[in-house]
């Protein structure tokens, strides 16, 4: 079998390998090809730390397997190591054996990322200009840098709870060459996309700061109770998602559908758009929302294209197992 | 990381090592150190094969982790490969970070025999000397085996819905230096001792196949409709399992539950009577059953015991992950 491990990933992933990674297996999975198992996360009482398991197959790619691992809250402070800690392991579908075993980091902040930009692709207005970030913590400086690669776009603004962060997503509009302004909350209207990427329990965006045809990608929300949307603002939107099941029950998504603003069949798969049985915006005014929930099928997907790039340039440790 | 690969695994893990460590973890489990994680099991259409995880989380022996794999019906005859493939996976609880990967098909029969062997233990009587046993497979031989270290049996008798298979079980007993017989279901009743290990989905041993004082230990059910003892059985006999709420849903105990000849209260965890909390036999005419149902929680133990042997001999491969 074989191991890319973590201090490998950066050197070897490309956001272009993550991002066809990402927009095919969604695609699969709108096709009912690849689905996701019941995930499984618990709170270990130890550490603080959640821990488990995503795991999937996808029939298409023949990709099976699981991320392992989760967040442990004092790892910075105690280790030195990052509080996030996931490692993909891939098993041949055919036999049930493992076939490789990935460092996971690095990979989750990129699938993360390409999902917003695989969003962008398939939902947002192609003349976009501007481009609104909701969030300025670490993963925003990563789902930026992916959605710039979508469109033209012409100018960055950003709005961060905490202001003095806004520097990490500045840093990244200042690479691409783009000029970055920070805007109030009611600033987003002039936005074409909107990513928003917090950790919160209250909305932040309300419906009114977003204009027509604007497209939304919530990537933030992924547990039940989260919230970073006022939940009108689906209403009126085009929904879509990676994984409704998911998107209903702990995304974005969760807060519209328990209000009785819209229905679970209101909320379509991205996947569907990809594959073209679903016709996506249907017009230039319309409001676009993705609910980007992250699924397991992701980290296979993309580690499964890790592993063909380490292969690729001799970098995958081969183990006899 | 360490690696301890399948082809290690024989030389390197012996019956006293994966009895000590089930003995310990279901210990763990009933004083509420350890504890198992909801168990993901998938038919994933390909193969036939069925896949999932069984994780859990040991405070007591910090060990974290999963075994992932599960049944892939064709593999012997397209790959020559065994058709249960497993590989366990052992984490930092600590930090999340990975710390080993096992092979964990041998360790799989090895941590199955010896929950039986732990009941025998703490539950048959200590003058003991005719052992039982109910099926013939494969998985047979590894209960006898390790059943035959818990007392001085001096016969063994079996049984087998192919009677053909019997000399699977005959070879062990006389490797031990111990006459075997073969005899119909009611030739049971001069057994003190009875391993059931079958994967029926009708009951074989029947409540008056089954003498005064005889300690049962049902191997085999592991899924909702299995069945390998009569229920009424249950009824009579003091009732213990490794987890109380396996037993009642996919264990030997769902049936006597469902038909209300028990309650889940009347089910008794082994590893309270390995703790002294529960007083187990009750005396020498009480009939015992173990609900042998299978949890991660041994896999995890016996791979963490094997990691430790095999770091002793130097023989685990070192990655730097």
């Amino acid at each position: 079998m074989l191991i890319v491990p973590e201090r490998e990933i950066a050197d070897l992933m490309t956001r272009e390998a993550a991002f066809d990674a990402v927009e095919q297996v969604f695609a699969s999975m709108a096709s009912g090809d690849a689905y996701n198992f019941p995930v499984v996360r618990e709170a270990i009482g130890h550490e603080d730390a959640l821990y488990g398991f995503k795991g999937g197959f996808d029939r298409a790619g023949l990709t099976l397997g699981l991320k392992a691992g989760g967040y442990w809250p004092n790892n910075l402070e105690k280790h030195g190591l990052i509080n996030h800690q996931s490692t993909v392991f891939l098993f041949d579908p055919d036999t049930g054996r493992p076939t490789a075993m990935v460092g996971g980091n690095l990979l989750t902040a990129l699938r993360t990322a390409a999902a917003s930009s695989v969003s962008i692709k398939h939902l947002a207005r192609t003349d976009a200009k501007i481009l609104g970030m909701i969030g300025a913590g670490h993963q925003a400086a990563f789902q930026l840098r992916a959605a710039l690669e979508q469109r033209n776009f012409e100018k960055v603004i950003g709005w961060n709870y905490h202001p003095e962060m806004l520097p990490n997503i500045e840093k990244v509009a200042a690479e691409a060459g783009i000029p970055f302004e920070a805007v109030p909350l009611d600033g987003m209207r002039q936005a074409d996309v909107i990513i928003s990427i917090t950790s919160a329990f209250a909305p932040s965006l309300m419906a009114d700061h977003v204009s027509a045809g604007t497209h939304v990608a919530c990537m933030g929300t992924d547990t039940k109770g989260k919230q970073e949307v006022e939940s009108a603002l689906l209403a009126g939107a085009g929904v879509f998602t990676d994984e409704v099941a998911q998107s209903v029950t702990i995304g974005e998504a969760q807060h519209a559908v328990a209000e009785g603003l819209i229905k679970e069949s209101d909320v379509a798969q991205l996947g569907a758009v990809i594959n073209g049985t679903h016709p996506g915006r249907s017009s230039d005014d319309q409001i676009t929302l993705f609910d980007g929930t992250g699924v397991g099928l992701q980290d296979l997907a993309v580690a499964a294209s890790v592993v063909e790039l380490a292969v690729r340039k001799g970098i995958a440790i081969e183990v006899d197992f």
